[in-house]
């Protein structure tokens, strides 16, 4: 493993799979009465937070708990920002605490490699702008992995705001890496031009994309593009793009259905699908937790799990 | 117990009177030099507010910890709001984290009510709306019965706001279990019609209603409701039903004052009664945060302190 | 040791020795692959913040986990302020829940001092609005004498603000105390009236007080400062009193810069001094955990250290 995990790049398919393999100790390690191994105990992580993220970091926190890390909450808001200090100088005061590792959320693509370039602790990208969120994308993997038993020779298909989001980035990159055979759907105005040239299948038509799908992958509408150029309205977006029962029919009949949340219930997805038999969208969110225990374990160094 | 603790409708006299001695064990550990005993380890614990409460959520943070459990605070405001998740959609997902037992302030009657149905979770109302806030209501009989030795047929008087309190709330319905003489006074605008059939003695005139009081518990005049049609003004609030020494005077030789705070000091009670004599608030404050260990821990199962 | 940090007053010489020689101890501790020593285990240290300081709380927070208390922070913004409660009376329910030690930054002057009248924890101060800052004075004499193994004797030059400093006021204090020459410069606007009957020199002449230094210590200029009557302009501001290379060359060929963070580059300090080799500036932030680990062990009582 690379000192840091800022990419999905960063990570070969063989590191991929033993982050998958880790993950399934750290769940067992979670149905314990007493959910905590003493592997990182003296370690201090901080989680540096430029943008709120309730479930992201609520999740890592719990993983590094779990571990027996220290945990240090930093939330950068107006406040701070108002003091004026660069990212660069917030970093190398971090730094210079000497925590072992630094998990951060930003909003500005690249923010992850600008620390990592900066500092000798490990750094944990937790989503930086449009850029990547490494650690949802394993999350899903994994999730994939224990319903279809694999992920060579999938049809993935993901639907929604494609222009925006780090997590299709970041799993488009582990996707075709592992050998499914991705397929991308949304309005035009939320495609990046020149798409293809990332091995995905595109359709405009939602209907084709989720045709014989193994795998239904929707994509949060955030709220600054719904109202604007984006989008003509949320009802017409709903028509469009939204996961209904109807599309679901057209998938695999053993299709699974998945959303990073938070969901906004009629605009990308019917809350019956939600809620519905093929979604998995909790169990993401349980394995969360799981692989982001893994992915700390691994970075420091792999010592020993009791 | 139940498995959750959301009203004290949810507790029968034994149990109470069950938390109450066990809140006496809490305490002497709250006395030790090294405050804390690994009842809770490796136990996570959610302290979930939708409104800030530095009080409440510090008492419970302190409880958690010195039963060595992990502690996790999630203050949900307008950003996450903004979000758009509702109450539900969050709840599963913390759910899905595996928390041993999620602590809860929210601004809507009811809230406590829905995350228990949702959650496998232990959930304990940390305050809901005007409805509940249980574990104020045991500290205020813990701190009753150290000093009278009992509860049973003493006159507790509840002056204030009795139209939106939820400390209100749980206080007479415990009281009246536990078999106290409850009397309320308050301006009329601020008395919910019809509340004589919650078993309490109802009186315009404060006077009345102190005179012979073996307890006397003042309640908050909240900020939004000082304005407008509630009350007159401030002064005339203070004038009315303030509590001041010459009101103190009508009561028992005994009485003993209490109030939940914060504290507004010359509106609902004279700064010389709240650091006076008869004064147990600060009392209170102590035992909140040993009710709490006691709550925690016999919902937890009730295993073995050290 | 007093029972309480809340200025350099509090200290002798001799407990500034034992202070800055138990910081070596500390940052030994802080070097090692587990950075933990159960020191004030089963301790809870409530970190009171009025005033928002990712830097000084992170610092506190790395040091008491180190020392294995358990922490809680409280950060009283807005919302609490508007629940109307007085200081007294927060500091009065906070103690009622029996912490061993408060850590609180505060925007007004001798904030500590009334939470000292009030309560029996031990309080430390981390910066009371223009009054003190103790542990960031007592960090800047151990990184002076990790690099000049001594602080009798020495130039040490002061610039900027002199005259809303608590940085300023605790480093006079402190260093006038070990026998150092203390140089200060600022705008005349910004030089308290009197400020020489703290024995030290004034200059209105940045390169007088600069020549020959040991030590030159720039001072944040705030925004809330940038702007009115205090300084004409930035630009005018960073040509009289900035920390150039050219002034720097006036300073000993072995002078140390410092500065207390957050720097505003090209206003106090050009960008190529801040990180140039003679800045110590990131030092003071490590040596900040190792000193705050010494006061928390020093005010417990020393107990022995693993």
């Amino acid at each position: 493993m690379k000192k840091d995990l800022l990419s999905i790049d960063d990570l070969s398919r063989d590191e991929i799979y033993l982050i998958l393999d880790t993950t399934e100790a750290m769940r067992e390690i979670g149905q314990r009465p007493i959910k905590k191994v003493p592997t990182l105990r003296g370690k201090t992580i901080v989680n540096l937070f430029y943008e709120p993220s309730t479930r992201t970091r609520t999740s890592f926190e719990i993983a590094e708990k779990r571990l027996s890390a220290d945990t240090l909450n930093i939330a950068v808001a107006t406040s701070s920002v108002q003091k004026g200090e660069t990212l660069a100088d917030t970093a190398l005061n971090i730094e210079a605490m000497a925590p072992d590792m630094i998990v951060m959320r930003h909003a500005s693509s690249g923010a992850g490699h600008l620390l990592s370039r900066i500092c000798r602790s490990r750094i944990i990208n937790a989503g930086d702008g449009m850029h990547e969120h490494p650690t949802q994308a394993l999350l899903d993997a994994f999730t994939i992995r224990e319903h279809k038993q694999r992920i060579e020779g999938l049809k993935v298909t993901i639907v929604g705001d494609l222009l925006h989001s780090r997590v299709l980035r970041s799993n488009v990159k582990l996707l075709t890496k592992l050998g499914a055979e991705v397929w991308v759907s949304g309005p035009p105005t939320l495609v990046p031009p020149g798409i293809e040239r990332f091995g995905v299948r595109v359709s405009a038509r939602v209907d084709e994309a989720v045709a014989g799908a193994d795998v239904i992958m929707m994509l949060r509408i955030q709220q600054e593009r719904m109202h604007g150029a984006f989008i003509p309205s949320l009802r017409e977006y709903f028509h469009t793009f939204g996961m209904t029962r109807a599309r679901v029919a057209l998938a695999k009949p053993d299709v699974i259905i998945m959303h990073p949340g938070p969901m906004n219930r009629g605009v990308e997805i019917a809350s019956d699908v939600a809620d519905g038999p093929y979604s998995v969208i909790l169990e993401q969110v349980a394995n969360g937790v799981s692989v982001r225990m893994a992915v700390l374990y691994l970075l420091a160094g792999g010592v020993d799990v009791d």
